[in-house]
């Protein structure tokens, strides 16, 4: 999405450690026109797949999956993440690892939301390692759900994320792909 | 708005130690049609008043704050919710405490994306006490940006959080508003 790809260019700033810092139009800013789009462009991708939930994780991929629920005329459901590891007989739960935080958390989320007549399009703000990605497609297949695919805002490609065992058979649509990325050099796409 | 009341009727929990549940549509599941309904009708009530950012906190607000912000034409801003007290050059911070968690917080927001410039629209899923709103209006007075009002799905007006000294001259609109709620009795409005 070469609207994205822009905004990226434009106004993303490349950290050490392996942060691209995008919040001024999706991760504390959020520009909704740009996520309008995404959600449309979504949409355009998954429209014959009969989507019956978006799913996402708090706070930044709630967004996108608000209007990419709007436009498939479903509702968006979100994940939280906990610290400590939550048990109760209603939840699904994931163990996930978040490399930008160096922390491990549980990802959460009611059994009244997601369950076996579901066909789930998982939306997320990055994919980097795969990590919260793989937590997510852990709650559906728990909850007995299919994954019609994934819908990612900025996928960090060279990071291999999308390539793990996990999500073979499950289809990865990246808005924007980044290649290489480097605070010096800056950030090159697919 | 009846379209939320009847929601809350139908679809609401009322659980001891004075919690309404509303997952169901709200905040873990999102009706986002209903939301994108409240965000026009807070786009209706506040559309002279030339708001350039709507304000909102993690999680559960930032669905509403989208809609509304997609109708108003202008961006969200999250603020996000952290346990330790973070201090930075860059960042308004404000306190609050959650009655429903019984923890303390630090409201947080990058300097970036509230400033004198700003008018600004604050929103969130529930007022009950005051507190998140107060840390929300806190750090719009510490950016020096004018607060045109608030816009609440879900108040619980018995509680008098929108009578607090601190949200004088602030415009408060809520979209339901609870009168009383009780779990044997149920919820009536005012």
């Amino acid at each position: 999405m070469k609207l994205l790809e822009k905004r990226i260019l434009t106004e993303g700033k490349v950290l050490s450690g392996d942060v691209l810092k995008i919040d001024s139009f999706l991760n504390q800013q959020i520009d909704v026109k740009l996520l309008d789009e995404i959600g449309k462009e979504l949409t355009r991708l998954f429209k014959d797949e009969n989507v019956t939930k978006v799913l996402t994780a708090e706070s930044s991929g709630i967004a996108i999956a608000c209007f990419a629920a709007l436009h498939l005329g479903c509702p968006a459901v979100f994940a939280r993440k906990s610290k400590s590891s939550n048990i109760s007989d209603n939840l699904w739960t994931a163990k996930a690892h978040s490399y930008t935080h160096g922390n491990d958390y549980t990802m959460i989320v009611s059994k009244d939301y997601i369950g076996p007549e579901d066909r789930v399009l998982i939306v997320d703000d990055f994919l980097a390692n795969g990590s919260a990605l793989t937590a997510l497609v852990s709650l559906c297949r728990q909850a007995g759900a299919f994954v019609v695919g994934a819908g990612i805002a900025v996928e960090k490609a060279y990071q291999g994320g999308s390539k793990l065992p996990e999500f073979e058979g499950i289809r990865i649509e990246s808005m924007a792909k980044i290649a290489s990325m480097d605070p010096e050099k800056g950030i090159i796409f697919e």
